[in-house]
């Protein structure tokens, strides 16, 4: 199944706040633990084998994580970690990765995925992102669509164009287009039409055809980042990098690229998938027991009812009589938050922010 | 306000799982700072200043808590802190006291009340006190009665009997007899029958009166204590004390005396007393903020109403929308409960026991 010339870049590089109070500013949604044995990046890793081996996993992320994430990656080689110096939105970061995955090997493929999303199962994603390697292979940007299972307002959409056939017994369609979040009217009528995929915004695609793609409609970018593959591999590479980024305009891939790309095509897709964006989403993801009840650590539960209660600590949690209620403990916080108003957990971040406590951020 | 012979007897020896994870088998409620700077026994002794100075305070414990509760209480002398060597009920308890301080000033009075209550304001309660020690010197047995403010079914009920008039500016009355807990239906019509208290378990009375009582009505019991008189201020004291108190028979003091004595009376106190039995209780006697809320420690909360939430901890609780809910953190468990459920912590403690959980116990 594996191939030695298909490689993965993982973008790791984002920082939130809807995972309070597990997640920090130090350590973000996909560094930490939140449910399981594996941080989010760790699974992301794991998930990926054995259709691509740690030897060809590359993460993106930023100096201030850098650290972290080769600490919980140690099967990666460390240089394989690469970290930004600053934040120059998507369409840098996958020149970037396209210029040193080509550079390690020419004419190979790449997977570019986010570290924090939750997928299973894990033999069905590997199947759709093995049948978008062949397509890949045939020179086309590869996204990966999931069919919508209800109105999500939440998640950017991909309009179908007509369908090019299976591939290993996944469906491929050409791409009509994108399209941003939408309003819930907008997203119901995509959801009864059916032509419409949710973006997970994984992709696949050869490096020279993503760097081709790149100097056709945002030739200033692969232009100014071309040194990094000359620097890859020698001890001034993060000294180029750092000259090469500084002076970058930001510029999103879907602006600089797919919006304006011809070869895209769309992998039907439907494991399931989230990129939780709150504590009332990883909620619908998880397994529950029979009232509805999802724990970690140590928590006894009676008579409750459609609630998430999680502890990283060692304090036992009692819960009597709770219903639709979501509770997180850490060392240095407890969360306590009605289900459906997880959103809400941003306000508390930026009441304890305006409040000093930067401690608990 | 003060006279040397009044004397105040704590009676502190009480367990309880209902402020479970806060009181512990080793640390029951009295013990314990459920809310605010004391333990409610701390509470218990500050109350009653000016009337009773320390040096007038006994305290009657158990073997397991006496070391504690001299801790608590450095203004008293270790030996009046007397711990029982087994529990034998209440009438031993108060036969005990009542023969402790007669021996130390013949003829004085003692107030007997229970430790682990919430009773506010100190100035009141005092009013209340003064004007029952004046009824006692008259030979009485003084019960204080609080006038009900809601057909309770968790309280015993004193029933008046005629007015005997007021004493500094306070009712008393002749007393008809004790009930114990009533059903709602009863609870309602005690309500508007206007003719019952709620038994606030506080006694005053002479020493020597209430040994003459018990010797009238419970010879046995008096007769069976009388060495712990000649013993006390000797090193065979707790030697003595163990020795008479292995083989008593358990009788309470309402069934030995309060039943058959017939000069008793009741002072109406209309200070707010409660025996908190539950987080709810102490939640409905504890002040709030205009939501409803009452907090204690680093507790940061949006749009919140109607809810406990405590810490002993340093970790923050933060809570958001949350409703009628009671939340107590402790170092090694959580408790989350609706209130108004808050007797089902029982069952959690009990669930812990089965569990082997006895840490936590």
């Amino acid at each position: 199944m594996s191939s030695n010339d298909v490689y993965a870049v993982i973008m790791a590089g984002g920082s939130g706040t809807r995972f309070w109070p597990m997640s920090r500013s130090a350590r973000p949604k996909q560094l930490v633990r939140i449910i399981g044995d594996d941080t989010m990046i760790q699974a992301t890793v794991a998930r990926l084998q054995p259709l691509i081996s740690p030897d060809r996993v590359l993460v993106i992320t930023t100096a201030a994580l850098a650290e972290e994430t080769r600490k919980q990656l140690p099967m990666l080689k460390p240089e394989h970690v690469i970290a930004e110096p600053v934040g120059r939105d998507t369409a840098a970061c996958v020149a970037l990765a396209a210029l040193v995955v080509e550079k390690m090997s020419p004419g190979a493929i790449m997977i570019l995925l986010p570290a924090d999303q939750v997928i299973r199962p894990a033999d069905q994603f590997q199947q759709a992102l093995a049948a978008g390697v062949e397509v890949a292979r045939q020179g086309n940007l590869v996204t990966y669509g999931i069919t919508p299972r209800f109105p999500a307002t939440g998640y950017g959409y991909i309009k179908l164009a007509q369908r090019l056939g299976d591939v290993q017994g996944v469906t491929v369609n050409k791409v009509l287009g994108f399209v941003e979040k939408p309003d819930e009217a907008t997203a119901k009528k995509y959801l009864s039409d059916g032509g419409y995929r949710w973006n997970s915004g994984i992709f696949t695609w050869k490096a020279e055809v993503v760097l081709d793609g790149l100097e056709t409609h945002c030739a200033w970018l692969t232009e100014a980042l071309r040194p990094v593959a000359e620097a890859w591999g020698t001890p001034s590479f993060a000294t180029v990098l750092n000259d090469v980024y500084q002076p970058l305009k930001k510029i999103s891939i879907d602006y600089a690229l797919m919006e304006k790309a011809t070869n895209i095509c769309v992998v039907t897709a439907d494991f399931h998938w989230d990129d939780v964006g709150s504590w009332d989403s990883l909620y619908d993801h998880l397994p529950k027991d029979a009232d509805g009840v999802i724990t970690q650590g140590d928590v006894l539960t009676q008579n409750c009812r459609d609630s998430l209660i999680v502890s990283q600590t060692k304090q036992i949690i009692t819960a009597i009589g709770v219903d639709n209620l979501s509770v997180v403990v850490t060392a240095d916080a407890i969360l306590i938050v009605p289900k459906g108003r997880s959103q809400q957990v941003k306000h508390v971040v930026d009441t304890l922010k305006a409040k000093g406590r930067g401690e608990l951020l």
